[in-house]
């Protein structure tokens, strides 16, 4: 091919988790590669239900253009139940509806990031969030993350010492990848720092409300009174992800610049899929839905945990203890690589993610990450013995 | 606001059709403002009925996630009605599910852009491509354009005098905002110029099924020998644009570009949208479909056409003569500009967009797009006379 590409292509690499889901989509892997909720939750026929509704009621303009910001009704109930759950003082107008988290993060790149600006993110990070900022030419500043999250010394000398940082990056709740939460007391030093620098927070929050142990704590943005946090939440984790309805919330002045690039990027989302979220909250209890995805997923990542302390040897492998969310971390001794696992676990048909793509800079490749919300139980215990017996052999 | 922002966001404003359609939501206003299709034709019960049994049959699978490059049905089916129409040969791993054409080309920009880069276009040329294109800080040459398309002429010198020149943007039936069409030979000629100058040339075609009368022409990638034209398409003008469903289709190896970019940019459309559309496709017949659209369009076209050549006096204003599509365009004396004859319009109620904003660079304010496939015809009449009534006290 003779055409010139942008420079920021030659940043860009294929998604390492979407390349693997695509040899794990034979029906004999069993995978803990995804981000998937599971699937027999979906709730089928009250979507179908409100679809014909909604088509019924509304008719042609389902079909039709809609505003860049999206439907009036949706960024109420947003704003209405973020101020009831996490502490925030949102209006309607202060959310701009996204297709998926994924494009609020990408909007944000174009909104925040000039060629060779920072962001500052959790050592690791979400890994779809590093693809998303690449293609703003921006270059990463990882910061040194324990059990309760961002160590805030760490931060703070990353933005004494840093010019040009321009996003703080964090998934406070349940983090993708490790699975591990933000104690309060960070969360509002985060909010401090970076009012005093000026930075803005994204706060990425898909997985705050499958919460199946402890207690909800408050938002980042609940401490923000330098208006620098923008929340980030999705319909993808607590309805279903096909719809691609998520949303941003923040300054009303800062959602103004999100709207007027959205609108050169899509126009909208889909019309229909937000007046069926819209006619589903009407007529069905979310809360009782999302009540049975927590037991669930709590069943699911109790008995993981189980499986690899029984399956992993105690000396070659540590993982964290979720709370909530769809995620276990494993971290390996220093010489074993996360990949040559892998490739012995496709063999045995199991797969998940080597660790290595989700840190930016550092690249520790004796991780990986194992998800647990998207396999029935008895695929659990079957593929941990599989990854037990793979581990052993190396 | 004490954040910094990109340097990008200095060059964005809102769009002014977005913003003048906001002016023009009230009933009471008849709009020839926006580049809606006509609602009354979308087929909503058989779009009720698609959704019904994809969700029937494909049950969770149609709310979970799916590829990035969309769903292969879909594929299939574009690329084989484009073959059949337009002389294209694509197989379906070419063509990449996008959410709407504006999609597409905000992709091309992140593909092909880097700061400085010069995107050359048709004068004037389709607003919401200047808007996406202008988020990669890229720099416009502007072509000459009469009314068989670009003057090739002042291409080929435009190529050769302007470096850095990554994309040519093309619309080349019934041209958003002229309704201009191409003539064969100015296609082929594009396709060579492309070719001996390596430009890609982003071959924009929603209104090309909406031909009312004169012969379909064979499209620019037919001509296309060095694989430098990429074809986008959309469901908006034939089924409705609500769904956010289009495409882009090229070389497969600049594809793989596209669904890299496209993967950290929103991962993927919404995998029931795609899925309600190979439903309707499989159980309708949409050439009847797109022929009771043209039939509807054609009249409100010719009625626009006789309107304004009853009302605008003929010394002040002169328009084109589309064949298909959904716009007029009307050219005013120089000293007239089509702002102030905006602000006379809507106080009698009747909207349509000035022209300025369609030119990256020279911006002529005399002239104006109409728009005549989203009004019946009672208003087509009334509308096109407070025009007049308006132009003449100018």
């Amino acid at each position: 091919m003779a055409l010139t590409l942008a420079t920021r292509m030659s940043h860009l690499e294929a998604s390492e988790i979407r390349e693997i889901l695509k040899l794990t989509a034979r029906p004999e892997v069993i995978s803990f590669a995804g981000g998937l909720p599971a699937p027999e939750l979906f709730p089928i026929e009250e979507i179908k239900e409100a679809g014909r509704l909604v088509l019924e009621e509304a008719g042609a303009s389902a079909l039709q253009y809609t505003t860049t910001e999206g439907l009036a009704a949706l960024r109420a109930w947003i704003s209405e139940r973020m101020n009831r759950r996490v502490g925030t003082h949102y209006t309607a107008d202060q959310v701009l509806i996204t297709s998926g988290s994924q494009q609020a993060i990408d909007l944000s790149g174009k909104v925040f990031l000039d060629e060779g600006d920072v962001v500052v993110c959790e050592s690791p990070t979400y890994l779809a969030a590093i693809s998303a900022f690449k293609a703003y030419a921006c270059a990463f500043a990882e910061v040194e993350t324990d059990d309760d999250g961002m160590v805030m010394e760490d931060l703070e000398r990353v933005l004494k010492t840093t010019k040009n940082c321009r996003i703080i990056y964090t998934v406070p709740n349940f983090q993708n990848p490790t699975g591990r939460t933000w104690s309060t007391e960070r969360r509002k030093r985060l909010a401090e720092l970076a009012a005093e620098y000026q930075v803005a927070v994204l706060e990425d929050d898909p997985y705050g409300e499958l919460r199946f142990e402890g207690d909800f704590l408050p938002s980042v943005k609940s401490f923000d009174e330098a208006g620098v946090v923008l929340s980030l939440g999705t319909f993808s984790k607590i309805l279903c992800p096909g719809m691609r309805i998520a949303w941003i919330a923040g300054d009303a002045e800062l959602i103004r610049q999100y709207v007027l690039v959205k609108q050169g990027t899509d126009l909208q989302c889909n019309t229909m899929a937000q007046m069926e979220i819209v006619k589903y909250l009407e007529r069905n209890d979310i809360e009782a839905h999302i009540a049975r995805i927590r037991e669930t997923y709590k069943r699911r990542c109790h008995l993981m945990l189980k499986c690899l302390g029984e399956e992993l040897p105690g000396n070659m492998a540590t993982f964290t203890r979720p709370q909530g969310g769809l995620f276990v971390w494993v971290e390996l001794p220093p010489d074993i690589n996360a990949r040559d696992l892998l490739l012995k676990c496709l063999e045995q048909n199991v797969a998940f993610v080597p660790g290595g793509a989700f840190f930016p800079n550092s690249r520790k490749e004796n991780t990986f990450r194992m998800n647990f919300s998207n396999m029935p139980e008895e695929r659990i215990i079957e593929g941990v013995r599989r990854l037990g017996v793979a581990l052993r052999t190396m």
